[in-house]
């Protein structure tokens, strides 16, 4: 088996969704870490560019392979380490477990990552206050929806698809830290906030949590 | 073989995407349009929050499976109509053609689609040569990064992987769509320009184009 390389920090919440499933399959790998913050952030050096152009994490490099996008790299994971699966057999829940990825992956975390938040400082003038609210107005929207999409399945159960934990739940629980960071009241999600407790009481969460790597500040 | 429903509007470039990948596939459906604008929008009625919590499109219903984001319908139909395949078969290639497309679908097409361009004017006073500036500046963004991934890569050849459309190019041409309705200046992509011209010249592509569909305006 080939060494598998994650490029890594601590609180992006994309590499937290590729740490999820990594540990999820049993795979070990080296964590690069690489820090988003630091010097303007070290994703804009052009060592890291030629790694990936967008200059965003998680990377994961598995051999000869470099493959981008947190997404891509566990649908990569999936088909080179099927067991455990994080999709389902058959194809309609395959796609409702991909729909509720990324529900998250393109409807909510984009528009609250840290490039974005940058942005509305430096060209909308948004000060920090109405840069948190524009985070939570976007959590708010997604987890409104995902909140009536999971409560309204028979499909869901302890996780967000059945009896184990999917692509779906990689997803969640990194946005649910997000979601606490900006301080939006959970109250209303009370199927979001069952999950979230049910996915961090396996150790392959836990130890995928932003506050348990060895870059955490 | 069930009948295939598509919710879909002509302006939608999630639902574009789709539309193309059902035009490769060769698969007939029947369209049902949803007017984003009318009346305040149509997929805020309650009738179609019911069928997608989210009030986005598209939609695509089979049989009794209700599917919804783009790239979820697009994998569905490439497991249910596996020929001619969206996807290459070897695992390092399909990420490479999936991370392309979540680098639109997740870095580009989010931050500028109608409810956070809306969202810009209510919330953030932005006006809309400023609105059009916020689109043009996370295409750009995005763009730059995708000219040197496919201009870099062997891999890239008259389509964005190779020689056959792919699940890539089903999310370019849209957003080459949209980079034009913004007026972002195309010249520093000179293989994303070749790609999507390539692409426009095959009769799928074409008869997915807003233009060509019966609700188009």
């Amino acid at each position: 088996m080939t060494a598998l390389r994650l490029y890594t920090y601590f609180r992006s919440s994309a590499a937290y969704r590729v740490r999820i499933a990594l540990n999820l399959k049993g795979l070990e790998y080296a964590a690069v870490p690489v820090h988003l913050l630091r010097g303007g952030g070290e994703q804009h050096a052009e060592s890291f560019a030629n790694l990936n152009p967008a200059r965003l994490l998680p990377v994961l490099e598995d051999g000869a392979a470099t493959i981008t996008q947190s997404l891509a790299i566990i649908e990569y994971l999936e088909e080179t380490h099927p067991a455990p699966p994080l999709l389902p057999a058959e194809a309609a829940a395959r796609a409702r477990v991909r729909a509720l990825a990324l529900s998250i992956a393109c409807d909510i975390h984009p528009l609250n990552n840290l490039r974005v938040l940058r942005y509305l400082k430096s060209a909308c003038d948004r000060d920090d206050a109405q840069r948190e609210e524009w985070a939570r107005h976007w959590i708010r929207e997604g987890f409104d929806a995902l909140e009536r999409q999971l409560a309204g399945s028979a499909r869901t159960g302890t996780y967000c698809h059945g009896e184990t934990p999917s692509l779906a739940d990689c997803c969640l629980v990194p946005q649910m830290a997000n979601a606490q960071r900006v301080h939006l009241p959970l109250d209303g999600y009370p199927t979001l906030r069952r999950i979230h407790e049910n996915c961090t009481r396996l150790s392959a969460f836990a130890a995928a949590a932003p506050a348990a790597q060895p870059d955490a500040e």
